[in-house]
């Protein structure tokens, strides 16, 4: 049996994964989770997980929690994720939080040898060298949760890594993905959270229409599949069956292809190297849909995407700045304090004030970030771009 | 350095072999080869190929030539093909002779430890047993180079067989894939023989267009991939660039796709389980391809491809009654003696007609083969459907 712990248990992962958990009972129990923001949600899942621990936000919380729950534990902020992540009851640690908080239960949890399957993009994007180093030297598996690098994943079984090429990450383009630079100038928040295939949360589908989103899965895919820059291709396929791709040296291309059901890849993340049913699945039929489309990707179109490639190659604590300021503007926009085309901007703007540390420490990382996003929201604030 | 037979030597999958061997002389060798009618180009090929022994048609034909080359051994007839294929400097036989005779000298390869290629459709739908059988026993591989079974070969890589529910095979829909039943009634070889794809043999084209080559590749991947008949589906894919899939338990899709060239598949099969580039070839780019479209198959538009799933489940002799009654018919049809949908009524009568041997031996094998084409051709002469 697997014993999870579930980082992120009321997002929309979290509750995929929780469906999948509940589905096989008898192959795996989730065993500690935490939750941030929505309290009613998390209850609910005490009242239903049964887990031994729980990690909310607040000490406040954890107290009051305690006493509602007397049979379940209780810790609150980043020490109660690594408390949930690393204790030893944990097989396996779903990293399902978003922001760069997921950084260090992870670590801590490979440590600690828990196997890890990985929803988080930050952690990654911001210390992807130290964390495939302490995979390496703990000797820990990471298994992808996002769609395209879990059908990247599924492609790779069973080829010698010498004969792929070219990974190939397919993108929806986004809500504007029909617009062109200059209709982009008077963009509201209501449309660009219109994502033309899927209903995800807010930050990912801003993301999604900027190409930020496919830029920080070209550097997780970067360090997942330990692929170099060039070899890591973007094409925009509106339909987004295709998951992603992988080319081989001798020209032929694997796709995994399916659904857009995110219990999917959760699933074989679980299973692996086992596939089984997915319960209740509404069967994938190809004949239905009336046909696949491919386009080239534009960096002019999308420069975060280039950005994201530059921020990538130069490694160090740029991806981190890139991140961190990208994150402080998108919450920017949805509250409406800066333009959509303003995104870019504080993103640019922070990355060419900063002074890259080529290899940093965990700590260097986060105090990056933390310093990062102090320096943007002062330059919102001013309106510096307004 | 594989030391191949090339069995078909001058026709289309044997010139893309020669491309592939002769891409790679440090790799590859042709040791002997066979060729059938086209003995000017045979001659080209023995004095580019220089191989130690050709197998020809007639022995007068075998006798002419080693005057011609002294330094070459000449055989002929299915002797002759069995003597390319088990001398003892071949390490791989390489099938793709067309029709029926390429069975004997594949199973005598097997015999005798030489790793098989597979390109006649032949040795599989009317000796699978035999030929799966003699594989075990010998511990020899047998590589697919038909491009949807390569697909299928190349998606299964490393996948547990209990991971998959189905194999998925594309079919173009051939040269009257746009056609009513109602509008084939008076079709003729010309418009038959326009494939929308490619430009292959004609026999295969014809089979394109009744869709008895989606039926023959059905039977192939029963014995190749070892999978049930429930668990084998058609669908029509009309751009031909996915070349055919896999389906997992868990609902995702595995597809192999690129260009329409069949260096791929051959050079696979040559290279497993390596990849190499392939010399001069021209970049496949998804982008610069309109869309890709899926069709459900009907059993009542291509009735054959029904026809051959009952003789696949059935086995014994009654892939090979469909198969030489097929051959028989196409023949007639190029010859315009017959009409296009009486290709179909001829292939079903002889199945009626044949009390079928459920494990027949290779000589029961080999004379169903004959006496079926005695038989059809005797109906034909009669005029039975016309």
């Amino acid at each position: 049996m697997k014993r999870i712990a579930l980082l992120g248990a009321t997002g929309s992962i979290g509750a995929s994964t929780i469906e999948v958990v509940c589905s096989y009972p008898e192959e795996f129990k989730i065993v500690s989770f935490s939750f941030y923001r929505n309290l009613e949600k998390g209850k609910q899942l005490i009242k239903r997980l049964l887990p031994q621990f729980v990690a909310v936000a607040t000490e406040k919380e954890a107290l009051a929690l305690s006493k509602e729950f007397p049979n379940v534990q209780f810790g609150f902020g980043l020490s109660g994720l690594v408390t949930a992540a690393t204790m030893s009851e944990v097989t396996m640690v779903l990293t399902a939080v978003s922001g760069s908080i997921g950084l260090v239960p992870t670590l801590e949890a490979i440590k600690a040898h828990k196997e890890i399957a990985l929803a988080n993009k930050e952690t990654l994007v911001m210390g992807g060298d130290l964390v495939m180093q302490a995979a390496k030297e703990h000797k820990v598996r990471i298994l992808p949760v996002d769609s395209e690098h879990s059908a990247i994943f599924q492609c790779l079984q069973g080829n010698p890594r010498e004969n792929v090429s070219e990974l190939l990450i397919t993108a929806s383009g986004g809500s504007f993905r029909d617009y062109s630079r200059a209709e982009l100038k008077n963009v509201g928040v209501k449309e660009a959270l219109c994502h033309p295939n899927w209903s995800m949360g807010k930050k990912i589908t801003i993301d999604s229409a900027t190409m930020m989103n496919k830029g920080l899965e070209v550097i997780e895919a970067h360090w997942l599949f330990q692929m170099e820059y060039d070899k890591i291709k973007v094409i925009l396929h509106k339909e987004s069956l295709i998951h992603s791709m992988i080319v081989f040296k001798d020209g032929a291309y694997l796709a995994q292809l399916g659904a857009s059901d995110m219990r999917e890849p959760i699933q074989y993340a679980l299973t692996y190297p086992k596939r089984v049913e997915i319960k209740q699945a509404t069967p994938f039929d190809l004949t239905t849909i009336e046909a696949l489309h491919f386009e080239k990707m534009s960096f002019e179109r999308f420069p975060l995407l280039k950005v994201a490639f530059e921020a990538g190659r130069a490694g160090g604590t740029l991806p981190s700045v890139m991140n961190a300021a990208n994150e402080v503007a998108v919450e920017a926009f949805l509250n409406q304090k800066i333009r959509y085309l303003s995104i870019e901007k504080y993103v640019q703007e922070a990355m060419m004030k900063h002074q890259n540390h080529p290899i940093p420490s965990l700590e260097t990382l986060l105090e990056v970030d933390r310093q990062t996003r102090v320096m943007v929201n002062e330059w919102i604030k001013k309106g510096l771009f307004e």
